[in-house]
C-alpha cells in the first residue's frame, strides 16, 4: 500500500493527489474493510462541492459535452472532479472505456481529477458507492463534481438524481426520448440538452421538451422551472450558457427547501444502503452456509422464501 | 375484499382466475402484510412454468413481437402468462399503458392473462416483486410465463435475468445496440430476435450478432450457444421459427447445470432481497424517528454514515 495509514490517504485526498483520490475510490470499489475508518475521517467535510449529475442516452454526444463542460469550468479558473460510472459486462467484470479516451486529455491537468467506475460487482449498491465516491471529491475540495451515467434505465436515473443539478442530454431522432418521458426524466432533469442543434428534428425536439416542461407540474415552493439548452458540443457551441444555466441553478435554488431535501435524501440513501450492504455481507459471508442450504431448500420447493428470510434473521439474532 | 381468505385466494389463483391473478399481484404490489402467507401456502406448486424473459430498446418492435409471439402460442393450444414491467414516473407513480392497447386483445381469451406492474415503487426491490409474480404465474399453471421490460439499463438486465430463457430483441439503426453490447447483454442472451428484417441494415445487424456471438466465451458445460432469429412482426413473419427456438432452448439445456443454476440464483435473491426489503421496512418504519434523527445529523456532516447505520444497527439489537 502507498499510503502508510488512513490518516496519510485522508490528507492525500485533501491535496488532490491523485494516487490519493484513486487508492480511496479504489477502497470503495473494492468495498474494503478500511471504508467506515475512511467515511469517519472526511465526514465533517461534506456538502461543499456543486455535484452536477449528467446523463442521456448512447450516442447523444454526452461524453463531447462533458469534456467542452470541463474545458470551460476550468477556463475559468475552477476545479472540477469526474465521476463516470461506466456500464460493464456484469460478467467479464471489465469496463469498456472506449468513449473516454477523449477525456483523459484532461488527466494531466492539476485542476481535474477523472475517475471512471464499473456499474456492477457494488455489494451495497451502485448508488451507495458514488454517494461515497462524491464524499471524496468533496473532501478534496473540487469546485465541482460531475457525475455522468450512461443509458436511460430506472439504476441511471437513480445515480443521477444524486446531484444537486441534474442535466439530460438529447440528440434529434433518438429512440430514447420517449424513454426518458415515461421513466419520468421529465420530472427530475434541471437543464435539458438539446445537443447537435444544427441536425435536422433538432427544433421540433426543443419544441417538445420545452412544451413538456410547460405541462408539468411544479410545486408552489420551487424557485426554478427547467430549461432548454441547445449545443453543438463538437464545435463549443452553446456550452456557455449550459455553464451560466448550472451556476444560475445552484444560485436560484441553494437557499430552496429543494435543495436541503435531495441532500437530505442522499444522506438517507447512504445510511440505508449501508445498513443493506452490512447485511448482505452478513449472509455472504458469516451465515453463508445456513444462506445456502435455505437457498437449496427454496428452489426446491421444499420451503417459501419469507420462511427462509425468517429462519435466517433468527440465526442472526441468536448469534448476538 | 373479493376473497374472504387467502385458501381462497390462492384455489382462485389455481384455476387461473383473472380476479383472483389480479388480487394476487396486488398484494405483491403493494407489499402487503398478507404476502407471507400467501407466498408460503403456493410455495410447494414452484418451478413448472417455462419463464421466458423478453427485452429490447424502445421502438425495436417489442410489443408487437410479444403479441405475435402469444398468438403463435395460444394457436398450439399452450396456456400463457405475460408480466409487462412497465417504466413509470418516480414522482406521479403513473404507468404509461399507450403501447400495452394492443396486447389487451388477448385478455379475453382463458388460456392468456396479462398483466403490467409499475417498475418503481417496491419496496424489496422490482427483482423481488417481479419473482414473487412468476410463483403465482407458476401456481396458476401457465405452460409459459413471459417477462417483458422496456430498455436497456441495468436494472432492465437485471429483470429478464431471472428468466429460463432470455430473448433480446434488436432492430436496424437504433442506437441502443452498442450500449447493450457493454451493458453485458451478449453474455446473459440465450436467443437475439433482429425485428424489421425487411429494413435496411437488418443484414448487417445480424452479421455484427453473430459475430459478436462467435467471439464470446461459451464455457464448456453449456450445450446451448446464442442463436438469431429474424422476424417481420408485424406480418408475423419468423414468429413460428421463434417459438420454436424457445421450445429448443428449454429442451437442450434444462437438464444442464446452467439451468439448475439461473433457478438456484433466482431462489438466492430471492430470500436476499425479503431480507432486505424487511430491515428496509423496519427502517421506515418502527424505527423512523431514530433513522430521521441520523439522516439530519449525517447531512449536516455531524455524523458519518456508516456510524449512523451502526447506531441503527445497534438500537434494532437493543430491541429484540
Amino acid at each position: 500500500m502507498r499510503f502508510p495509514s488512513i490518516e496519510a490517504l485522508v490528507d492525500a485526498v485533501a491535496t488532490r493527489d491523485p494516487r490519493g483520490l484513486g487508492r480511496a475510490i479504489s477502497l470503495i470499489e473494492n468495498n474494503s474493510a478500511k471504508l467506515p475508518e475512511l467515511m469517519s475521517k472526511i465526514a465533517p467535510s461534506t456538502g461543499r462541492s456543486h455535484v452536477i449529475g449528467i446523463t442521456g442516452a448512447p450516442g447523444v454526444g454526452k461524453s463531447t459535452l462533458t469534456t467542452a463542460l470541463i474545458d470551460e469550468f476550468v477556463a475559468q479558473g475552477r476545479t472540477v472532479g469526474v465521476l463516470a460510472i461506466d456500464p460493464s459486462s456484469p460478467f467479464s467484470g471489465g469496463a469498456l472505456l472506449g468513449d473516454r479516451v477523449r477525456m483523459q486529455d484532461h488527466a494531466v491537468s492539476p485542476h481535474i481529477y477523472i475517475r471512471s467506475m464499473a456499474s456492477r460487482g457494488h455489494l451495497g449498491g451502485l448508488a451507495s458507492a458514488t454517494t461515497q465516491a462524491l464524499r471524496i471529491f468533496d473532501h478534496a475540495g473540487f469546485d465541482l463534481t460531475i457525475v455522468e451515467t450512461v443509458g436511460v434505465g430506472q439504476a441511471e436515473i437513480e445515480i443521477v438524481s444524486i446531484a444537486d443539478t441534474i442535466v439530460v442530454i438529447q440528440a434529434p431522432n433518438f429512440a430514447g426520448t420517449l424513454h426518458m418521458a415515461k421513466a419520468g426524466i421529465v420530472e427530475i432533469a434541471d437543464i435539458f440538452v438539446v445537443n447537435k442543434k444544427d441536425h435536422p428534428g433538432a427544433q421540433m425536439l426543443a419544441r417538445d421538451l420545452n412544451q413538456l416542461i410547460s405541462q408539468s407540474e411544479v410545486s408552489n415552493e420551487q424557485r426554478w422551472c427547467p430549461v432548454v439548452v441547445e449545443t453543438v458540443a463538437v464545435t463549443n457551441t452553446g456550452v456557455d450558457r449550459l455553464v451560466t444555466m448550472i451556476d444560475k441553478h445552484r444560485q436560484c435554488v441553494s437557499d430552496q427547501p429543494s435543495w436541503a431535501r435531495r441532500r437530505l435524501d442522499r444522506a438517507s440513501s447512504e445510511i440505508r444502503d449501508i445498513a443493506v450492504g452490512q447485511l448482505t455481507s452478513q449472509i455472504m459471508g458469516r451465515f453463508k452456509d445456513s444462506f445456502i442450504a435455505l437457498t437449496e431448500a427454496v428452489a426446491a420447493g421444499k420451503l417459501d422464501p419469507y420462511q427462509a428470510a425468517n429462519d435466517l434473521f433468527e440465526e442472526m439474532r441468536r448469534d448476538v
